[in-house]
């Protein structure tokens, strides 16, 4: 008698997963609800289940709501590929293509969602209990969530395909929860890949999370969690990793390339942690602490951004010039240590014309401790040339660049006179730090060549 | 004719999981070893096999017992929720909650241990095995360990589901071993989450330990091993991680949340790396470095302290006052470099009272270098006022609070006489540090305001 | 009606797995690719399939080819176990072990390949398409690939088991790709563990990849890809790591061991990031930066070397004396910031006799940024003796030894003349960094008893 609680979606007695998977599934949680129905029996009684999705292509139309613990949701195959790719190489030459969609365990969310609607309306899994205790450890693992298509966003843009708009969203969490997991997800074209309130013990680890309009979003508030060891890349409208009114989140290893408005966005975010990441991006403003972030650690990154190189995408940026920041903090006390950090760019594409590029700005706030940063800002080495469908050989010659760079003139740091009492060592000469130095700290990186 | 080696404890044909899936797991252990008897046909004979365990509630009343290499047991769910929330809440209210148990492919440790008890007794699963090789590639994935409830400590403690002690713990290795592999687990309210014995080459990897008396320990000795990406937090009397005679571990990307005695106790380890991690602490001796501990590296990390909000946990803490160190170091040659270290408290709450808090303390040895750590001390905002049922509200407030701090007067460093030939740099002002600089070399973090 | 897209080897109609597994795995990527035949049907019409490897003995013989995109391969048990140990060890002794081969759902590769063959002959997994798009999202997960002997080098070698030498991969990429990954693997005894050639968002993650010839091989090129959390060590012919022309590469939370002729290393890479890895060499030469590999990232990280301590492997390295560098750089705007390393070793070991050992050499390029590493360098506390048989605990002794240890004079930093406008900060005193201070800027770490 093998285990009630172990389903298989295309072996299930309830609906089509393959006209609509999102029915398959919720007739499942009902009948998992209809059997563990007691809370206190051998002091257990309702242990979840799992429900298992081997690799397939299953629409779904109906949204799936969960609002029991312990239900784990697993396939065999994140199934990721690149539709932005697609969707810029004209359609006729895909007949050619040997697979032309995203695969693996593979959901299609096809509901009636759109640019307008109601955001939760338009989530593949949606995720909301109220009452105590909080929903416990729901898990999401090795599966694709496919938003398909994006939409006429009425800007006149020549393609919808490319406005990281659908009012889609993978998976949506929106209450308070606790020992979630989501991990070896692939999430793609969706408007928002993963959207949590009030997280607490939440891992997110070894996602594949790219060309969505944004693809982590904490909100609310939350503590005590992890985004781990993920590939991500959000739009050039939205944000790859986004934290509001959090305290004690950790994020490393991830490598996060771009767009993304930003890579890191925080709000309001205390006493957490940015180590050892790698971050790629085309705009300023990769890492943004805003409102009041206060005590957090930014330590042993690697940052580098240029120019967008790819041709389809060069219309597009998150509209900050250069004077904006790479790095934009706000708030007090937080500590930017041993970070590396590369711009490239060629004179001709700063914005506003003849501005200096500011790399590290302290905009408010106080007690910031910014030291043993290297800052290696270039000119371009040449221009990278679009080829229609070469996207990865443009973006890696791109990136590749760097033998004959020129130095070009930045600002490493900039502390506004909005904020005071901040210690900047060895992260710039005297030339490259503008800084009040009666009321802030500051020791210059030594020049070669010069006295230390 | 699928493989025999695979094994579903809900499908086998001796005992009754229900029951008791300790005695089906080591009747399915019996089945391997008369199964798989010869170590050299085909150039093996002896592969293992897998036992997966479905999400369900499974009471252990028999130790499972493991002597052969590449046993690897698995669930679908680790199934944590909190029982400390739930046993600090009124069993009045438990009627109305949705569910009161952890869940997911969840062991009930029923073994009749206690306090006093063999240690070795109390283990849910015992590894051990004498003779050449060591046992190798035991995998524990993805299920739950419950040790459902602690137990009168005998000291007069209204709760006893509040002493961290029962004498259970979850995985007990007790020999030499190699490469085994523990990820994505759950273990909850067990004296000792994972105890294992002369370790080499181990991966303890994304896994929920919580509300154990103890989560890791590494005791005995061993080599070239890693504690990564976990989230993790013991009780008030034990380590959220131990280790012994260690050399070459790496602890990185986790989240170590509170309370634990300390976050991280290294007894004669060396060589070992302690970085990118996130920590957070009700008490001081957050890490200890005690014997002698050398060369090892701290960097990267997140040290965040506070007084404990929640008032059900609030009579506790680990009996050490703020002069201790939160970070305590004895030893040669450590690097602690680059860190964030955040200390909020209330000066009423500082012991003994009107003392100094110290920081980092170095205690004995020498040669350790101590450089570019960022130290915030403040007082508290506000009192958290407790909520009975609330506790993530009420430590998400107290973890949020950074608006209106005042500073707290500490030592940063403090570098007793009986050690020396310590370099200092970067991580306190003149009046912060404890030094004596006739025995150890010490540059003091500029100051807002004053010359360089 | 159970998805067809899921297949187990050993329940396959063609072939047996138990013979020759290569065919059998063969037969089932047919069977998909005649099942999945349409690029566009219902958006998808090709979301692969999932092959499963239960734990067993599976000869290889012959190569597994994979040109279809979204196939996961997956077992349950990486199966590692030391084959060195056990080849070092008297065959006379095997009849008392336990086991003697590796073990879980194990690959043994028994290809008619050897030295001199072509390369990609040797591999078990082939994987290679061309066309568009590149092909995505292959997955290994979870299983054993046993290369099972090394061969005779015709050096004279005693023992050909010591040679790293049989002209086997495990898996070999040679096409460009995107987004697969390799998580869980063991791969042991292969002259090659993976080799990638033109990598995009590739995650190498959790495996166990060890007495390999060679680990990772990532050639070609290739750009936004992660190395994270794995236990690696090659054989001293070959690379633990190995990165060409890489862009955005993310090595992290890695523990890396020997032997290995390097740990780390790196040719024209670029913009990339290794951080809190945990690192341990019997060499010179643990890290290499070759041809031009500039604004690279080298942070947080923890690097030992001492003298091999295992008996059956003292007559083995790789070539490079002390003075070639543990740590060597070529090229422009690196970044070497808040390392521990340590390096013990016998006065009469060291290579030329009487060298000044040096640890961070700089060879060519400009603008490199050395800053706040702590070298410690000292003479080995005792020679370890060997003991046939006990390699754990010779080596965990030789590892833990750091109790009277003696301060060795060593070079921390030497920048050649070929190299200028780098900045060295606080990674060694006067007397142990070689720098022209004309051409660079040096700020000499604070020695204990001197003044400031």
């Amino acid at each position: 008698m093998p285990s009630q609680n172990y389903y298989d979606v295309t072996d299930w007695n309830q609906g089509n997963p393959y006209e609509d998977i999102g029915e398959v599934i919720n007739s499942i949680i009902a009948d998992i609800k209809s059997r563990q129905t007691d809370t206190n029996v051998n002091q257990g009684g309702k242990p979840g289940a799992v429900i298992y999705i081997p690799p397939g292509d299953y629409p779904l139309l109906t949204q799936v709501v969960i609002d029991i613990s312990y239900l784990k949701i697993m396939g065999s195959g994140h199934g990721f590929t690149s539709s932005s790719i697609r969707f810029n190489t004209p359609e006729s030459e895909w007949v050619n293509w040997h697979e032309v969609w995203p695969g693996g365990s593979r959901i299609l969310v096809e509901l009636p969602a759109g640019v307008g609607t109601k955001e939760s309306d338009g989530a593949a899994f949606y995720v909301a209990r109220s009452g105590d205790p909080r929903i416990s450890s729901v898990e999401f693992a090795d599966f694709c969530i496919d938003g398909l298509h994006f939409v006429d966003d009425g800007s006149g843009n020549d393609d919808p395909e490319n406005t990281y708009l659908n009012g889609k969203t993978g998976i949506y969490i929106a209450s308070a929860q606790d020992s979630f997991r989501i991990s070896g997800m692939g999430l793609v074209y969706l408007e928002h890949g993963v959207t949590v309130y009030n997280a607490d013990a939440l891992a997110i680890h070894n996602n594949f999370i790219a060309e969505c309009g944004n693809c982590i979003e904490l909100r609310g508030s939350g503590q005590a969690s992890k985004v781990t060891d993920n590939l991500i890349g959000a739009g050039y409208r939205g944000y790859s990793i986004y934290a509001q009114n959090f305290g004690g989140l950790l994020i490393t290893a991830n490598n996060i390339f771009p767009r993304g408005k930003s890579s890191i966005h925080f709000s309001g975010v205390v006493r957490s942690s940015v180590s050892s990441n790698r971050f790629h991006s085309f705009y300023p403003g990769m890492l943004v602490f805003e409102g009041s972030c206060s005590e957090n650690l930014v330590s042993a990154n690697h940052f580098f951004r240029e120019r967008e190189p790819w041709g389809p995408m060069q219309p597009y940026n998150n509209g900050l010039d250069d004077l904006y920041g790479l790095l934009f903090i706000s708030g007090d006390h937080n500590s930017i240590i041993a970070n590396h950090i590369s711009e490239t760019i060629d004179t001709q594409y700063i914005t506003p014309p003849g501005a200096k590029p500011v790399i590290i700005r302290v905009v408010s706030g106080q007690g910031n401790y910014i030291s043993d940063n290297h800052v290696v800002a270039t000119t371009e080495a040449s221009q990278v040339q679009d080829a229609t469908g070469s996207c990865f050989s443009t973006q890696v010659s791109s990136l590749l660049a760097t033998q004959g760079l020129q130095a070009l003139d930045v600002t490493t740091v900039q502390i506004e006179k909005e904020s005071i009492q901040n210690t900047i060592l060895d992260s710039g000469s005297d030339a490259q730090v503008v800084v009040d130095k009666a009321v802030n700290a500051f020791r210059s990186t030594p020049v070669p060549g010069l006295p230390v």
